[in-house]
Order: structure tokens, then C-alpha cells, then sequence
């Protein structure tokens, strides 16, 4: 199996981050500004990405596996991209001095194609949006994210 | 072993992308200020990276294993962080349309460590210099690189 990783960290509160990943209001502040359903423990929450003039790009429907106030954030994703359906993204989190540590993680691809590389690096964009959006309160979520390569 | 990959586009003929990974000049333009050394096939090139103040954060040597001006420039690093020694750092790329698109790998870990996670996220932010450099004429090489945590 193989995995994407990141570490970053945040100058906050873990608890702000924390709401940042776990509420459809903070979740489409940084990832994809529309997102609905239920973020409690075994609920289901879709984002739907968009162009800018509003085609859809894409909708994902992740199960929300953990959400631990202390810790972590962890989802299962039902449906999305093909490669993506039954892999898990966890975010693990602990405040150490004035940063909040984020070891984010897309985890259990069944291989590493080149869509791989491409979402690695979405990611990394996407975790700078979350940073931004917690630090100064405004991040850039689809359709405002930066676009990376040809693809997205 | 474990590869951390990446996906980017620029907006920019191959020739200039590759001038910008082959040449001890281009580098400086985007990984680090401090880069001397032998860019032919075979010879070793010197990354130095130093806080704003400069002091010596890390010395990096890399061999030059493939400088193949149509798709590819590959490293094998010799000297760095103990868990980088013998790992291999791969550029492929081919021009698309009106981008370049980079594959990015650092291959050959021996295992995935927060480190690998944190050094993940930093070749995001280093690609996005890279881009930067080869799109505009600046990039952010160390030490005005973009932190992304307690790390670096």
C-alpha cells in the first residue's frame, strides 16, 4: 500500500484546528467551499468541486471514522476519484509550543500511479489553504485553489 | 521503500525547465543560494542551506546520475540527513500543451518517518519556488524559503 504524507505546522490553538477539520463550516473554508452532511462519528460529508463557472469537477464522500478533539481527524473515502474509494485520510494533530503539528495522511492507494503525484501535491496546496484559512481567516477552497498542473 | 512523489505544471518550454534542474546556477534560483560543484553526468553538486543569519542548517551532496536535457535529470544523494544518504531524487518531465509537466520523486526511503512527511510537504513548497523561478525570474530558495513548520 502506499501513502502520502505531509507535516505542517500551524502558529495555533490545536482547538481552532481541530474545527477547521471536523465542521462542514471549517472544512469549506480550506478544501472545497461546498460541503454539506453530517460530521459526527460515522456520518457522511460531500464535497463537490467545481469549476469557476460552476461545472462540477468532481463530488467525494468520506465517512468520518474518528473526531478526537485532542488529536485527530479521520475519514474513509465511500466515493470520489476510483483510485481514491477505500482509502483512509487521517490528519493527526499536537500543539507543540506556539504551532499546531498536523501529520496529515492519504493512505492505502493500492499503487503509485502518476494521479498519486499529482493529488501529493494537491494536498501540500490544500494544507497551506488550511494554514491560511486558521491564521488569518481566510483560506482558498475550490473553486479559489492553486491550480498545480494541467490537471487541477 | 517508500517514494515521495509529486505532479507539477509550468508555463514554460522544457528547455528552460531543464535548465533550471541541470545547472548550478539554475538551482540557486529555487532549492538553496549555496550551490557549487560538477554539474555533469557523474559529478557531485554541494547544497549548502543556512538560517537567515547564516548559520549551517545542513550540507547536501548530491552525484548526478542521468542530465538528459529532453526528460530527465536523477540524483543519488551521497552526503545529508542520514535518512536521505543513498535515497535517489528524480526529475522526469515532458512539455504539454503550454506546460512542462514535472514528475518530482525522492525515491528509496528506507521507511516512511515524520521526517519523510515533513520533507514531503517542504518539496511541495520547493517545486512552487521552481515554478515560480522559471515563470517569472524568482523563486524562494533557502534561505527565503516558505517554512512550513517547527521543523524548517
Amino acid at each position: 500500500m502506499v501513502d502520502i504524507i505531509h507535516r505542517i505546522g500551524i502558529k495555533s490553538s490545536s482547538a481552532k484546528v481541530y474545527k477547521a477539520l471536523s465542521t462542514v463550516d471549517g472544512l469549506a473554508h480550506w478544501w472545497t467551499d461546498e460541503v454539506k452532511g453530517d460530521e459526527q462519528t460515522g456520518g457522511k460529508i460531500k464535497f463537490t468541486f467545481r469549476t469557476k463557472t460552476g461545472e462540477v469537477l468532481g463530488d467525494m464522500v468520506m465517512e468520518v471514522l474518528v473526531i478526537n478533539p485532542e488529536k485527530a481527524v479521520h475519514w474513509r473515502c465511500l466515493e470520489g476519484p476510483e483510485e481514491w474509494v477505500g482509502t483512509n485520510i487521517t490528519f493527526d494533530f499536537s500543539q507543540q509550543g506556539d504551532q499546531t503539528i498536523i501529520i496529515f495522511g492519504h493512505r492505502n492507494w493500492r499503487e503509485a500511479v502518476e494521479f498519486t503525484a499529482h493529488c501529493s501535491m494537491k494536498w501540500a496546496v490544500f494544507l497551506l489553504s488550511l494554514r491560511e484559512y486558521v491564521e488569518t481567516g481566510k483560506g482558498k477552497p475550490s473553486p479559489d485553489d492553486l491550480k498545480i498542473d494541467n490537471w487541477n
